[in-house]
This record gives C-alpha cells, structure tokens and sequence, in this order.
C-alpha cells in the first residue's frame, strides 16, 4: 500500500468548487484563509499546535499525477481543467503561529492567501494534517505534564487508526515524549525508538528464564524483560533477577523489567523492593497497559516506583475525543474581507487578514490573553470578547508577542526547522510558559481571547 | 510525504526479537498465532471484520528497502541479521474468516502459521489494519442500520487521523456507506465519491443566488446547494428554488439542497414543505454536522424529511472508542500448542490451531452461537463457555458452516476478492442473518461463543 500524498488528497467538493472557479474565470483570484479550532480537547485548557512542518514539505511538492489526471478524466472532470491541475504547484502564502506553540479557540492558528483554486485545493490536506497531530501533541503534553520526569515511550501503532499512527509517533514526540516504539515513524522523522520484548518471545521458548537468558544475550546493553507471562513476582521477577545477577558476572547490566498487567502500582512496588533486596537498585521498572494521563497522574501520586512509561492506544488515537475541530475559513475573497454570518454566534467567522499578540507577564510568563487584531492596526489598548462585547480588558503597557510569522512565501518554504527535538524543545519551553491553572485536568481555567476594537468593528 | 508501507511498519520490538531469534537459530522454527478481539466496540452486539484484503495485498508485497536496512544497520542491527531482512518475503499460511462477516469476541478471525521470523513481523501490521478497519465497518454499519435505506456519505477527511482516513473510507463503504468525499480513497479502492459545495464558495461570490447559479451551471446534472451560509429559510431555500426553476427551463433538475447547521429535523421539515410547494418534490434533501448512528436515528424517528445523511468524523475517528482492541496471540511454536496463563481467565488464550462454526437456524439464519473447535476435531455435539465451564450448549442437529478458510498459502494469495463493493454486499448479506437483538443499540443480547469440550482440555 502507497500513500504518496497527491492532489487527490481531499475531498470531492474541492476539485468541483475549483473547477466551477475555473470555467467562470475566477480561479486566479485572491482568497484568504483562516485555519482554527472552537473547541478544546480533552475537556482541557490548551491545544499544542502541531504538524506545520510536515504540512508545509508536502504542500510544497503537492501536485497531481498523471494516474490522478486520468482518473478524474475518467469521473467527468474538465479537459481544460486538468490541463491547469497538471500544472498546478502551491504558490501561495502561508503565515502561521509557530509548531509546538499553545494555541486557543477562535484564534487563528495558520492563515493562507493565494489563488481561489490553490487556496481551496490545500483546505481538506491542511486540515487532516493539523487537526490530528495537534490533537495528538495535546494529548502528550497532559501526559508528560504529570509524568514527573519520568521517561516515556509511545507504542500505540498496533490500534492506531492505520497509517495515523505514523503521524502519532511524530506528534508525541512534539508533545514531550521521550521515544516511540515504531521504526517507521523513527525512520522518516529521526525521533528515537525503543522497545522491549512481548508474551510470546516467552512462550516461544515456553520456558521464562530460558527466553530471558537468550534475550540478555542478544542485548547486553539495552535489556528490559517482560515479567508478566507467567506469575509476576513467583516466576518474572525471580527469573528476572537471576538473569541480571549472571549479566553482572559478565559486566553488564540489565536496563529493567516492565509490568504490563495487574495493579501496576501494587506489582512496581513489590518488584522494586525484590529488585532493590538483590542489590539491583539500577534495574528501571517500566510499566504499560491501557496507560492514560488520568492513570499516570494517580500512579505518581501513589508513589508506584515506575520509570519508564509505555503508552499506546490512549494515546494514538487522542482517546476519547479522537479528533479536533479545527476549520479552515473563508476571510477574504479579492481583497475584501469576507464574513459568514451564523445564526449561531459562534460559528460566525472573524474577517481580513489578522495578527494575534500574545500578552506576557513581568517574567515573561503567558499572561493569560491572547488578542486577535487586523493585520494593518500598530496600537493595542484594550481587547473585546468576541461573543459579547460587554466584556473587555485592558492591555496598555502589557508586553506582547506577535505570534502569526510568515511559513512560506509565494509557495516558498521559509526558514522554519524540521527538526522534530527542536520543535519538541520550543513546545516544552512554551508550555513552562503557560501557568498551570492552563494545564490542570479538572476545570482548567479558560484563557481569553479577545479581539481588538477595530477588528470588532469589521 | 511517502508512505509506502515496509517492513519497518512495525514495533521495534519485533525487529529486536526477530533478531534473538536469529542469533539462536529459531527463526525459521514453526509458529502459529491468532487474532481476535475481547470488546465489542461502541457498547454494541458485533464486530464487521474488515480490512483483510488490504492487509493481505500488503503482507504478499512486504520487503525491507535498501534504506530500511542502512536505517537499521546504523541503528546497531547486526549485518547478518539484515542480509536475512534483505531477502524476507513473507511464505507462511493464513486462514481467516471472510472479509466482511459479523465476528465476536475470543474467536480466531485469523490464523497466521509461519516461521517464528515471519509471523512475528507482521504482527504490528496485522494489528494496525484489521483493527482500524474492523472498528470503522462496524460504526458504519451501525449507522447504516437505523438508516432505513437513506443514502449515506462519508466525508471525515479533513479531521480524520491524518492517513488513516483513506482506510476509514474504504471501511465506511464495507460497512454500508454508498459513497466517501475522498478523492484518494475513491481513486486507490475504486468507491463511488460524491460532493456537494462548501460555504466558502458561496463566500467567494459574496452573493448565495449569484453562488448558486454558477454551480448549477457548472453542474446541472448533479447538483446540490448548500443553503444554510446566510440564512437557511429566508435566503438559502428560496434563493435554491428559483435555481432550480432556471435549471427545470433548460431542461435540468436541481439534484438536492443541503443543510450544514441548526435543528436539522426543523430545517428538513421547512425546506421540504417550501420545495414541495414549489413543485419540486424531485429535490432532495441532504443533511450532514456532527451526525452519528443515534442522532440519524433520531432524525429517521422524527420522520425528518431526509434523502441523504454525510456523516463526518463520528465515523472516520470510530468515536468515542477510536480503537479495537484486537490482539495477536501465540497458540503455537515448534508444533506445540502454546497457551498464555494469566492472572485474569480472560487474558487467557485457546492454544492450537483452530476452526469456528457458526450455528445456522433453520432458515439459515445466526443462531447466535460460535464455537471454537480444535482444527482436527470431526464431530461438534456441544461447546462450552470458556470462562465457565459449568454453562454449556447442546449443538447436535444443528445446522452450521465453517467460518475460518485459507486466504495465503506459502506466501501465496488465495481466491479472494478485492472488489470493495463485493466485500460491501457480503457484508449487507451477513447482516441480515444476524437477528435483530445483536444490533440494537440498547444492551444488546450477547452472542455466545462456546469452545468444544476438546479445545477445553487443552
């Protein structure tokens, strides 16, 4: 199975609505839009913005290939039409908050200005890409954000949503965890791998110590072994620290044991204590099995002596919300702002193109407002709720950030890294940055977003 | 970006205990596994098992690319061990029920019997495709079962898990789906697509009649308008009727309107009276936004006038489970049935190589009875619950079939169809049989799977 991205990456309505651009003429005219999300996940207090770079290298080679030509050929698609979809190349411009920055409702995350046809083209691709890996990197910062240090392991590619789980490893890995267990994902982003041993290398040997001889063996320098096929603390521990005992005598070491079923905190600190009353205080104990934030959270406050946590499916898949509901918007159609006026006020969008300042604190902490203001406006005073314009806040002489940066240029890549450690890197710095009323599970408190007077007014 | 699945679409684990294996001269030894799963998703009485075809296509194709093994070698693998790699094809057998059954839990959906090597290396895909695929055929029979034949659409593109929303398309349509918005899905498993228009298209014109008018044009033939951009009754629908009274001039019927927002049952209700008024009983309503199988069958309950439902990221992301949690088990090695005694009777697996029959009533029916009997036994006459052995079930005179059949023998693929609107009418067929009490939403009755008082003993 191929899944070389490719213009048809998208949905239907896309390649129809351009061609109907097309036939009136109205292809080349400017459009403006606007990527961003309404709702928090998880029920928490931020969203940690991820897959830009991923999103940028593909649309700077997106392009339809002749299979794909021959396709919608084949579905009814204009000769003419395709003729100008053989040619097509992203040539837009792309302005964007930075990957691994926290990002809010209603502000706007990526804005993209180009052709009516090519800003349409990208809609259902960017979308896919942004929405799922920022999904993901949140789910990873809450887990890393109780996990005290402790290192952590993605391992979820066996029940992610197929081919997603790639994009997961990569996300988590933005999101602060230490290492993902799957090779594909490890291969394409350069992010570290690791990985243990599973049931059935034991019950291949049918004999515990058998199999765990064989497995220190074969890794000398890297050994976990897994003490839960048989009897924990009767026959995995037990053999474990024999094992260990022989490394020892062969000047190695075993690197730990992991626990990967029964009460987790109960079996770590009764493996700890064997483990520590056999002189094996470096033996690491790693622990898995349906781990989440909420469990990892009670873990650390029960004192269980893990660390080394694996987490899989929870967390591959952004488990229970599954998806974010970023939306890619209209703001501008030739040159003018363009607004969609709902009969809810919350799906109204806010038009032109716009900056958004973030306020800083006298450490230069996040302040806790971000404002939305046309792109044109110099002086910020005060910023509006945007659902209800009673509401405001003062912001003369608060430092700000601006946080919208040009990503690409006329469909050219900007300097911007690809390195997924230094995106992880500038997530956890910005995420120290956020007060920690932002990052509690229950009732987090809201950060505002407001937009400026001016913008009001449009 | 690329994703041409290779033998690194794995956990690295394997890669590690593959090469133990190696090193001890057990790779080529005989091993045999199971996959099944223990809970039934979305609260529900079934599993659609999907994805076969796809995974099967995958493994009979499997290799390591020269920068997979130059990834690895770097990585610290050992160059014999690779050179190994670099010749791996997969040559063992697998048996699998067919593609597009109903399955329930403990039972073997498929066997893999292969060297220890081999079988051990596509555990982690196995797991990825059936797993995902299985979970969104069952939403989308879920859904397709309370539409009452409406038409159904999937367009979960754009917040699906990144790639993983191609594999969800093609789900959706073995489910019951009669078409997806995914271009690139459509084109890579041949499924009808079909599309409507966005609201940033009628933003484009500034003027929803101007917007209209040009998209019938375009599109005369098959042509649905979005009409809830402005206003849905004042503006939308009247402004969709004097379309489609232009187009009746011309000799071209409007195709449908669609509404994207607000109380859907009121709007259809509305939107039907003022077409139908309007002689335009022909015009069908669509209706999409946050639809799942229990607001649909609210809607069908509240006889909304709706032709056609576009169900989004409920189904693409498989919510709220988001995963099965489908496992590959070892039940043999070196000829010898393994089993894994855990602590809990349900983590447990049945050792040996296996074959379900699925009781038939007399008009050929589900019984609502599978049973897991050991491959050489002849005679079935009862099977017994395997987490308690004192409930059991009189099976003789009872009509069944055999549900477990080669699908790759040596590496080589068997008979079996690629054709997803086949897979897609085997799946409506088998439905069918299945009684009602299985698919309702509400504590559904739970299918028994019994094992043979042989299979007990081992």
């Amino acid at each position: 199975m191929k899944f070389q991205i490719s213009g048809t990456y998208t949905d239907l309505y896309q390649l129809a609505m351009g061609q109907a651009y097309f036939i009136n003429d109205l292809h080349n005219k400017p459009a403006g839009f606007d990527y961003f999300f309404r709702q928090l996940p998880f029920d928490g207090g931020y969203v940690l913005f991820a897959g830009l770079s991923d999103l940028l290298q593909i649309i700077r080679t997106l392009e339809f290939s002749h299979d794909d030509l021959v396709f919608l050929e084949k579905k009814g698609f204009r000769k003419d039409y395709l003729d100008l979809l053989k040619k097509f190349k992203f040539t837009g411009n792309i302005y964007s908050i930075k990957e691994g920055d926290v990002v809010f409702p209603y502000e706007p995350i990526v804005r993209v200005e180009g052709s009516m046809l090519e800003t349409q083209l990208i809609e259902t691709l960017l979308l896919n890409i942004l929405n799922f890996q920022s999904l993901i990197a949140t789910k990873a910062a809450r887990i890393q954000s109780v996990a005290e240090g402790k290192t952590l392991s993605e391992f979820g590619l066996r029940r992610a949503q197929g081919p997603g789980g790639v994009l997961a490893s990569r996300a988590a890995v933005v999101g602060g965890f230490d290492s993902t267990s799957n090779v594909f994902a490890a291969k394409q982003f350069k992010i570290p791998f690791s990985g243990t041993m599973a049931h059935s290398f034991i019950q291949m040997y049918g004999d515990e110590l058998k199999a765990f001889r064989t497995f220190a063996e074969a890794y000398p320098e890297n050994c976990i072994l897994l003490v839960d096929t048989y009897d924990t603390l009767k026959s995995g521990v037990p053999n474990a620290i024999k094992v260990a005992k022989e490394m020892e005598k062969k000047g190695h070491r075993l690197h730990g044991i992991r626990l990967d079923s029964g009460d987790l905190s109960y079996f770590a600190r009764k493996s700890r204590q064997m483990l520590d009353d056999a002189g094996l205080e470096y033996v690491k104990i790693a622990a898995s099995n349906q781990l989440d934030e909420y469990v990892i959270r009670s873990l650390i406050q029960q004192k269980a002596p893990i660390d080394i946590f694996g987490v899989g499916t929870n967390l591959a898949t952004g488990k229970p919300d599954a998806a974010l509901d970023g939306v890619y918007k209209s703001i501008m159609a030739e040159n003018e702002p363009r607004i969609k006026v709902s009969d809810s006020i919350q799906k109204t969008t806010i038009p032109g193109p716009k900056q958004v300042y973030r306020m800083l604190d006298e450490n230069g902490d996040f302040y806790g407002a971000d404002a939305i203001v046309q792109k044109q406006e110099s002086e910020l005073s005060k910023m509006i709720d945007p659902f209800d314009e009673h509401k405001y806040m003062n912001l003369s002489g608060i430092a700000s950030e601006k946080l919208l940066q040009p990503v690409m240029k006329r469909g050219k890549l900007q300097d911007i890294t690809t390195d997924i450690m230094e995106v992880k890197a500038y997530a956890a710095k910005r995420l120290e940055k956020l007060p920690p009323e932002y990052k509690r599970f229950e009732n987090p408190h809201k950060y505002k977003v407001g937009v400026s007077p001016e913008t009001k007014k449009l």
